[in-house]
């Protein structure tokens, strides 16, 4: 505090003394005002790692203030994700950034629920450690709830009320993230009353301090998504909100809606329609990505690229950019982000073309950090401690385990449809045949086995059932990446195959692996918790998933785009209708367990 | 937080239990959205002191339910007024609210700096302890500087970044009020460095630990602004801004601009042309009186009467009354009010007149507290501590003391110029006929005598002047209520009835006197730090007030039409050009003081 005090006895100094100038003027450009909302010329002055003032800055040069001519640019403050997971890029938050601040966005506020689920606290703090240490403006909100569903799944550790004080004391965690275990309201009140007490102690502790709660209604409406609001502590958010409709209602009930256009789920286009085609204030509208690939970061930018596509739909730059920088601002209390104001964080985009939103530099803390997509700032690579990179602790399986049973020739099995490009699922039962007791896969009518083996030696337990969707013809696909508990789920059309492939994720400690005629053909090790790796860059990475994606394509013969993606999704408790966690198939809408055959 | 979160369970029940129901159902209105910007038709459903939602809410009509049919009415959320001064009123926290309640205004933000002056911490304590006590929002923002110019006058106590903590740890204090002592940046950095940083620390201390800090800057630009800006931490506000022009810059800045409408003073129509001419986004344009007397609370309302302003100044009323609810919401951090969504305080405008903003009824915490300009809720008298009851500390003073000496016949005397309706004075310097070593007053030419005379038993000094523009003719007026240290300040056609005055204000323990040819024609006594009357209602204040100032028109001649408030600010050291303090005459822009003979 006291070294606060002082920058800002400084800046005064700067500014009233006569004899103190500014480090940096940028002159000659042109200024978004995301406040006012107006885009005007002004010079903008910084002094250390803080913005002096914009406007007429001409009695703040002095004889060694640098002055940078950016006639024909425009500024803007540096971007804010408002909601995304770091371990959806696979990557380390130092790598993460090294791809993502050269897009103009200097704000991250990250949900670290994968790496809690594998990890819980330690895993959490663990990355809270490593965004102390990036140039970027780091902050993590973080679960109050681990697993989503405590009475039908196992995560790596759980995280309830109790762990609230103890984690959002911890530096760079600044609230609670998504209430995944409340998404959906009515079932959980229903099933699990003891959950939602539990939540709103979480929520109650963390708004009653001052913390931001994000929460999570996906087709919430009525009193089921008043219900979530009052849990999350009144002040609240939702990043699945889908169509206008609901973006209208929850705006109306002033849920903050981030628009969540990420690599994965494309949700802004329908959303915005709110406010291009109803007027609505557009305050509480706040862009948001969830989750970003590597590849897209590296090809396409990151809020950049989102706040392009925003204007896109017709809104305005100067209000698009609200969306990106003063709404989420205020949202999570950024006091010094979000504007160019006197005092505020000198974290700024220049950008040479508004409507493409193309970022030529940018500054964070007021130093030059990247130049035409290049980062100017050396990241040194962060090694995560020991403690979190063993988090795969059982031992193989054998084929027998992954195994369906059942008595007579025939039995009608259960099997989950992957849906191209959503979490949501659809079901179905088709009759198999039944061979020395176990249930037999049918490629032929696309039907292949599927696993999810807890990893944590906790309770053990494998969840088996049959999916469709995948479109594997011979091989198998596992992963430790399996949300949210992140168990490893695997998919094939042999048992040989499944047990080849989950068993060399538990050797590799963790990542992904494609198996075809008992063979690895291809890995991807992610020795953080199971799910990041600090061995690769990002770069790295996008290509070794690619090569892994196009072996899926090309040697298994998968159908879907991102298969290890949307397998990772079929483990998710939470979205309907089936999914398979280790304590085995989940009618998500009836918040029960199903067996793997009728 | 036990208690908050057993409420937020309750109302989660009363959504998804299905035999739980609203308490209240305000049934066929129509809504303000203060968060979209929209009206709409929705029913609105109360549980306790909570907002369950608003929409349909039919299925939350149990047979328990009170269904009130408001067709044809507006529900608003409740009214803020985010900068306000009890003391201006004279009134106690609970006789302002027993007149502010019905005008639909439910929160109220004071800064207690008056009698911060007159009593220090304790007088401050005394206040929030009394804001606890009513039944409507009141929070207070306090001082982080007393006196306003330590180098240039004596308060009733110092107050400085010493007294930060335990000040903001205070219940019911929230935050730092106007910087008042920082207003004029320029000459308080050059004249009074040690001031500067002394502030810094206050600001730093209170907006690290996520209070609020109210600047106030008028007339600032520039670098000026963005300095004080800077010393205020960056997120600030000003609720002097006087023209469109500096409301722009201040916008521009990111200072919230509270554009100012109360009993003296009315800058909301000029400041809000920045909105309406320019059409910059309004969210941080927000609504405040600064200084309410009673009559006008009486006759006039509150918030609804400065929300049917703003309607006139061409805002539409949903954006007018964002004004007065969402936006100063979103300043101070008041996370329940300022909208009617889920989880949000029950407090409620119905309004059955839009354009006139006339308020039909209102709702405090879920009840009925007022309709049709009637207090429904029982307010008790609340009677202040003793401690806070004897600020005076002085004995009578002789007329030698208020004497102006000089030898020879002539001297030329220095005169502040009371200019009608504002802070601000003209100067003047008129030769004076001096006998037995007394410079005379002039009342042919408008030149009376003034002082200042310490009250606390401090100091003790005397400040003497002359002053032109209250027009008495016969006769001296005297008050404890001298901005902004409160000592006594008198002025007069005669040392004897300035005398007079002066010790009748000390004999009451504060208040207002009147005096004509050595009499008492009339007083207030105020003796709740010689500011505040807790032995009155409003009523019996306004009734007396218009009493007092008949009789200084009538009897002494006065012509302005308010001469104990303006008065009164002829001791506000930190506005031009001259004012009086016990020091002495103040040359405000210079920083000095003078003598009252050249």
């Amino acid at each position: 505090m006291i070294k606060q005090a002082m920058e800002r006895r400084g800046l005064i100094d700067a500014l009233l003394a006569g004899d103190g100038f500014a480090d940096i003027v940028l002159r000659g450009g042109q200024v978004v005002n995301t406040l006012t909302r107006e885009i005007y010329p002004a010079d903008v002055a910084i002094k250390g790692s803080r913005i002096l003032m914009a406007g007429d800055a001409r009695e703040l040069v002095g004889p060694d203030t640098t002055v940078v001519d950016v006639e024909g640019m425009t500024i803007s403050p540096g971007f804010i994700d408002s909601h995304m997971h770091f371990e959806s890029s696979m990557l380390t938050v130092t790598e993460f950034s090294r791809l993502s601040i050269p897009s103009g966005t200097t704000t991250l506020i990250a949900d670290p629920h994968e790496i809690g689920n594998a990890l819980g606290p330690a895993g959490m703090k663990a990355m809270a450690d490593e965004a102390g240490q990036v140039p970027n403006h780091v902050r993590l909100v973080v679960p109050a709830l681990v697993p989503d569903c405590p009475a039908l799944e196992t995560a790596g550790a759980d995280v309830s009320s109790g762990d609230m004080e103890d984690l959002l004391g911890y530096p760079n965690i600044v609230g609670i993230g998504e209430l995944q275990g409340f998404s959906l309201a009515r079932h959980v009140y229903q099933n699990t009353p003891e959950i939602v007490t539990d939540l709103v102690a979480s929520t109650t502790y963390a708004s009653s301090t001052g913390r931001v709660v994000d929460g999570n209604a996906p087709g919430l409406s009525g009193a089921e998504l008043a219900a979530h609001i009052i849990a999350a502590g009144g002040r609240t958010s939702c990043h699945e909100t889908t169509t206008k409709a609901e973006c209208m209602e929850k705006l109306r009930q002033g849920v903050h809606v981030f628009m969540r256009e990420g690599s994965t789920q494309k949700n802004m286009a329908e959303c915005v329609r709110a406010v291009t085609e109803e007027g609505m204030d557009s305050r509480r509208c706040i862009l948001a990505t969830d989750d970003m690939l590597a590849g897209d970061l590296k090809t396409l930018g990151h809020m950049n690229e989102i706040i392009r596509r925003t204007i896109r739909q017709g809104v305005a730059p100067a209000e698009a950019i609200q969306m990106a920088t003063s709404n989420p601002a205020a949202y999570f209390g950024l006091r010094d982000r979000g504007a160019i104001v006197p005092g505020a964080a000198a974290d700024l985009a220049i950008i040479s073309d508004l409507e493409e939103m193309r970022v030529e530099a940018v500054f964070l803390a007021g130093r030059l950090a990247a130049y035409r997509g290049e980062l100017l700032l050396r990241l040194p690579p962060y090694r995560y401690p020991e403690e979190v990179r063993h988090s795969v602790k059982r031992g193989a399986v054998r084929e027998e385990e992954l195994a369906i049973h059942a008595s007579g020739a025939e039995a009608v099995g259960r099997c989950i449809v992957a849906i191209p490009d959503q979490n949501l699922t659809e079901t179905r039962e088709v009759p198999l045949r039944v061979s020395r007791g176990q249930v037999q896969c049918d490629v032929s009518r696309d039907v292949l086995y599927m696993a999810v083996v807890e990893r944590y030696g906790r309770r053990g337990g494998i969840g088996k059932c049959f999916v469709s969707g995948l479109g594997i013809q011979n091989g198998a696909i596992a992963e430790s990446v399996a949300h949210d508990t992140h168990n490893i789920v695997a998919a094939g059309s042999s048992l040989r195959d499944l047990t080849a492939a989950v068993n060399r994720v538990i050797e590799l400690g963790g990542g992904l692996a494609v198996a075809r005629d008992g063979r690895i053909l291809g890995e991807l090790r992610l020795p953080v918790g199971g799910l990041i790796t600090d061995e690769l860059t990002g770069e790295e990475v996008a290509a070794r998933m690619e090569q892994l994606e196009r072996l899926v394509r090309e040697q298994l013969g998968g159908t879907l785009h991102a298969p290890f993606m949307h397998l990772s999704f079929l483990a998710l408790s939470t979205s309907p209708k089936w999914k398979l966690t280790d304590w085995g198939l989940v009618d998500v809408e009836a918040f029960r367990i199903l067996e793997p055959v009728v």
